[in-house]
């Protein structure tokens, strides 16, 4: 009864989260195509299984697995020969890159030659890097430095397919591009493509710690080895570099933005220069997060502020001591004044001031510098923390260095299934305004919810500030299209740790991939993405493809669902951020910002944060058409609704159902979907290899009880203070209150020595 | 210069270390037949590079690459068919590993079948399980639970070989044993082979925490992954469990001796049986380790008090508990009473009281009690610490239930690279002592050192106790046979983590091999065993072969003369216990047991800790004869000198050097040693995949300068006490001691939170 309910509105939802609406007409006729054609390739499921050896997720969506029947042939024959200098490591990346696709999809290693001899010969390289491609006289002045070209052309009566670019770097992203073609059984007998990134740099944020520990990753440890740095150079780096550039991703901080002063020691610069030197092949440029009193800690001076010049000449004879290793050094990330770390509010100066300094030593070498804008106090205050950071920044557009970027999280909140944007996207157009989205599911079920962050991310980007009126969207405010040509970026916190299959899951591994197609193109549709993956990293079976796409593209909302639905935010346990805590109270230990109760604003009157003018007024931040729409009950999105407004519980949601009814219906929903989805997978079995399917079946059997979890204790917490009955077709909590208060899961890897739990050393019982 | 010294001493200590003259004379011979016939099987070696594929050391040993050559053609004569049934997971397991191993190694699935056909069938079973086993009459009695019999029979005019044992378990470790026999190139035409255990228990103790750290692990993070369990069973459990029967380990506690009460909370009990689940058909059973004050921290008492009839009835009702869901549950590690850890000396109760509690309660399910002797207080005392764990525990002998051991650590430290051997082991005829290893190399340069364990722990299973005069070795004391059958045991500090090659380093996976190899039989020689690890491991080439073990046997005495020579211990930095810190002293955090100096007892006079009658008098703790020994400077071993005695530096060694020539001489000799293996391993490329190559070179290259490290910190600080000139050749530090008194290395894997340098957030310049 109640999974009827469910799958109803999941189904009801899906067509509005799988963005199908808005997949461009030729990439769904490109779909319907290889929908039509993969069944050639695709062995009858029941003989398949038997077939399929385990994989254990390591090759990622760079499996370049055998191809069989027509498109075997069809490719061969467009394949037939690698044409192209190694005049540089990296073009000897994307010769190897060719190879090794070539070979592994059309079993058998193509010649390699000097000149073109045969048709199907495929050339790659620069002008300066090759005569052919000079002599094509190519179009290439409006592909930037990192863009390329594919196209089939015919030189002296033979037919080529030429892959080029102005850099060796945009040669090996056409090497991988080209061979993305192969892996989603596209055409590639008449290609003329023509890509380059819409944002400058295309960066994964690895919170990762010296002691090879990950804040808030949940795959394993560091994938750095820092003990064993420089000497030891693990073949993961050059793995992990591969898989970047293959989606386009050309920047990497290594370590944590809650930096400790070690990273700058020369002991550590040295670990970080050994880095470069294998991620500089693959076009992935090194930066680091460092904190802002260092040049206490490490300098031995006694103060930090940013107009002292005994602190300017530290940071600029630092950042000449890291350039001198890494010529190429991508620059500086900065936390200050936020969760308690130090910051140029200290000594009364402003973010822009306190950016200054390390903006104006990286200036000369060309690097930039990164200043997160993820700032509020940990002393308890009255204000609305959604202010915060918008108070502290809007002043100061204009006032920032031309090589620096504010650091502007998707929402005002912290990396929440769902939030509004940020305000600033809207509010800072003099200043170089960069979109830091989490890969890492730090707040969606971490390790193991299936839970593609494709439509979140895109619902991110398509977000219109109205800033310059309609159209005004988040991806044209960071790819430098709304305020013209400037300095763009855009950051991910990385999924990506030490174990086998890099993000603790294989569905994770989606999310790096999709973070990095959208960094490259904002405008990519994530169902497009989502498919693409899946061929790549499974099969292209349409039916495998189609469910599994259908499942990606409803997964995020699920969660959504069974978490924080219509607005809410941040009822996670603290510390962990793993399981249901909606009780957590502002406290000793726990100021207000940081307790759940304080977003979830439940009390008998009815449930939610008033954000409009009646309460803190945060809708004033956004455009005036956003925050008419956000400040009128009616207008607002439903799944936006708590967050901007305190309602009755009894309040007539458009549905025409209560609130109350409404907000158990959605917990519900989203346990629906999961037990749903978990069926779906099951009878996906004969499409997948058993090591591959088993984990991510096991996977959802935990995500069932988890999300089952988040909805009995949530629906017993908020219907202890609604008092009102369940909505027909609803179960009730089969516990009290109590027990889910009393319950928690002590441990998690991305919490490292913290707990969800009371001390263990108490002597109570638990 | 200082390398031809090295290099000369080296080899005059690597006669001793290699242990050759105790090599058996069959063992001997079969190694050099082995030898001779190895080559047949061996491309040569410049071709060879190219065919080696990378190998990332998943496999261990259990690699079984295809033969080539003779081999191939005598082995698949004697392997042409399996015949056994498959009633029993355990006995499924058996035949799997059989077909795996002659599939891989044969190039061949061997036919399976029910009965005999042919020449060269493989027969494997108990006389329950077969028919055809029962009618062979083999002498099994005598072979126990767990030993096999591998023997070539002729059974109705055919020859064939059976694999035999008296339980299911005893099968698959035959079928081990089987495979060895092949991967090690023995002849297998006239086998008649009984193996069983000399040690009832051999157990692995993981110090994994449950936030998925590792104490004192260098392999990344735990191999459990806690969080997904009992759900999703990694097929890792299944391979470490095929591994521990490879070589007969048969338990494992799961989590670290510092242990925390949720282990024993019902959300982890029900991991911790999934867990089980899986091992058990391997015959690995589960243990756990847990705190003396679960019963107040868990159980809400207001005491922990032994005798209390509360806390006995909560340890009653708690390891039925464990048993209702893990009927074959092995049963209890205990850490009490130090470091800092609660126990039933806080009550004012004995370690065997406190003991007999949980002892107990385990007795009715056959459960057993691993109580440790590593007791120490962590007060400040003038007590020399290395008599605290007899004084306390020699009273209590023949006060411990029948059903509990003793757990003494191998020396009366804490797994040194070198100690005497614990008094404890000729101290307790009426007790059940078992011996706890480290194989983790905590002390002995940790992931990247090259360091064999074999003759470490050779040493102390060899070592005579003489507590009923000559002969009365470790070994004896432990398996039972110096004082009559009873509870046996053995323990080995895990180095096995969730790192792909399982143990951070390959030539640390020889550790966990030689572990498992001695446990099972302690008479076995740690070269012997290099040996096959070798073969198994890399290749059976003897040109590979022969520099590898002369190198694995000889490794261990290099850690020891570049880190703590002639007898000193514990002069690692605090904390990580990695790298050089002889100059860590007593005062605010450091308690003087804890300090370096405490150990060193280096002063203007001389150095040593005099522990004669003159001194703390510890040498009284052992037998007589030995005690005669180590109390007489010119009798006690050059490599135990300075932990019994404090001596002058001009002292005059046997070899005629004074003492502070000869310290720094050790010193020189380990770097040499390193510098040496390191050219060595290089000329060995050629036989080697290159991974593994690589991996294994540039962690010499890390070890080289470690080495360099230990010696010139160490040869700086004591020369700033001695005040003596460097002898003829060895090269002065290239540093002051101030230098390495301040250089540190902030964080290592193992350390969890702790670091071994100063706090960053101090003002100082470092």
């Amino acid at each position: 009864m109640s999974n009827a309910i469910s799958r109803t509105g999941v189904q009801e939802r899906s067509r509005r989260a799988t963005g199908a609406w808005i997949l461009p007409w030729a990439m769904a006729a490109a779909c319907l195509l290889v929908a039509a054609i993969a069944r050639a390739d695709s062995p009858p499921p029941d003989s398949a299984a038997a077939a399929l050896p385990a994989e254990d997720g390591y090759r990622l969506w760079l499996r370049y697995v055998p191809l069989q029947g027509q498109w075997l042939a069809r490719y061969r024959a467009a394949a037939t020969e690698l044409v192209g200098t190694d005049t540089s490591p990296t073009l000897r990346a994307a010769r190897a890159e060719l190879l090794r696709g070539l070979s592994g999809m059309l079993r058998a290693k193509p010649r390699t030659s000097d000149a073109v001899t045969r048709d199907g010969a495929i050339v790659f390289g620069t002008p300066g890097s090759s005569a052919l491609v000079r002599s094509l006289h190519l179009d290439l002045d409006r592909m930037g430095a990192e863009g390329y070209l594919i196209r089939t052309v015919t030189v002296r009566a033979r037919t080529i397919t030429v892959i080029a670019a102005n850099s060796d770097i945009g040669v090996l992203y056409g090497a991988f591009g080209f061979l993305r073609l192969l892996q989603t059984r596209q055409p590639i007998g008449h290609l003329d493509i023509a890509s380059r990134p819409m944002i400058g740099r295309r960066v994964l944020d690895h919170w990762d710690n010296l002691d090879d520990s990950v804040e808030r990753g949940f795959a394993g440890d560091s994938l750095w080895q820092w003990p064993e740095l420089p000497d030891y150079l693990s073949p993961r780096y050059t793995d992990y570099a591969r898989a970047c550039a293959s989606v386009g991703i050309n920047g990497t901080v290594l370590n944590n933005v809650n930096a400790t002063p070690d990273i700058l020691e020369p002991l550590y610069l040295a670990k970080v220069a050994a880095l470069a030197g294998v991620l500089r092949t693959y076009g992935v440029k090194v930066y680091l997060a460092v904190p802002f009193s260092v040049p206490m800690t490490l300098g031995g001076l006694k103060t930090a502020d940013p107009l002292d010049p005994h602190v300017q000449a530290w940071w600029s004879a630092k950042v000449d001591e890291i350039y001198r290793d890494i010529p190429d050094f991508g620059g500086l990330v900065m936390k200050a004044n936020s969760e308690g770390q130090p910051g140029p509010q200290d000594y009364g100066r402003t973010q822009a001031q306190g950016a200054d300094v390390l903006a104006r030593a990286l200036a000369p070498h060309h690097g930039i510098l990164m200043w997160r804008a993820f700032v509020y106090s940990m002393s308890a205050k009255s204000e609305d923390r959604a202010k915060q950071a918008y108070d502290t920044f809007k002043p100061l557009d204009g006032r920032f260095a031309d090589n620096a970027l504010v650091q502007v999280k998707n929402g005002p909140m912290d990396f929440q299934p769902r939030e509004p944007i940020h305000p600033l996207f809207g509010a800072m157009p003099r200043t170089n305004l960069m979109l830091e989205l989490e890969v890492s599911k730090e707040y969606l079920g971490q390790r193991t919810s299936f839970a593609y962050l494709g439509p979140l991310f895109q619902e991110v980007l398509r977000t219109d500030t109205w800033a310059r009126g309609e159209g005004s969207t988040v991806a044209r405010v960071i790819d430098g299209s709304l305020y013209g040509e400037r300095l763009t970026a855009i950051a991910g916190v990385s999924n990506i740790g030490s174990d086998r299959n890099w993000c603790g899951s294989i569905f994770n591994q989606a999310n790096w991939y999709v973070f990095g197609r959208l960094a490259w193109d904002p405008q990519l549709s994530a169902a497009a993405i989502a498919r693409e993956w899946v061929q790549m990293t499974f099969t292209s079976d349409p039916a495998f493809v189609e469910p599994v796409v259908k499942m990606m593209m409803s997964s995020r909302e699920a969660v959504v669902d069974y978490m924080t639905p219509l607005g809410l935010v941040s009822q996670m346990a603290a510390n962990t951020h793993f399981g249901p805590a909606p009780w957590v109270a502002p406290g000793p230990g726990m100021p207000p910002d940081w307790s759940n109760t304080y977003y979830s604003h439940a009390f008998a009157d009815g449930i939610g944060y008033d954000r409009t003018a009646s309460g803190s007024d945060a809708v004033a931040d956004y455009a005036p058409h956003l925050a008419a729409e956000f400040a009128d009950p009616a207008a607002c999105p439903d799944d936006l609704l708590l967050w901007f407004h305190h309602l009755p519980w009894d309040y007539r949601m458009r549905s025409g159902r209560t609130l109350w009814d409404s907000l158990v219906l959605h917990y519900d929903r989203g346990v629906g979907w999961v037990k749903q989805a978990r069926a779906t997978w099951s009878t996906l079995a004969p499409y997948v290899d058993p090591q591959r399917y088993r984990m991510t079946a096991d996977f959802f059997a935990i995500e069932e009880r988890d999300a089952e979890w988040w909805r009995d204790a949530s629906i017993a917490y908020f219907q202890s203070i609604s008092h009102r009955p369940l909505p027909p077709g609803a179960a009730p909590p089969p516990d009290t209150l109590r027990h889910y208060e009393a319950f928690c899961v002590p441990y998690n890897e991305g919490a490292v020595g913290q707990t969800a739990c009371p001390p263990a050393d108490v002597s109570v019982p638990r």
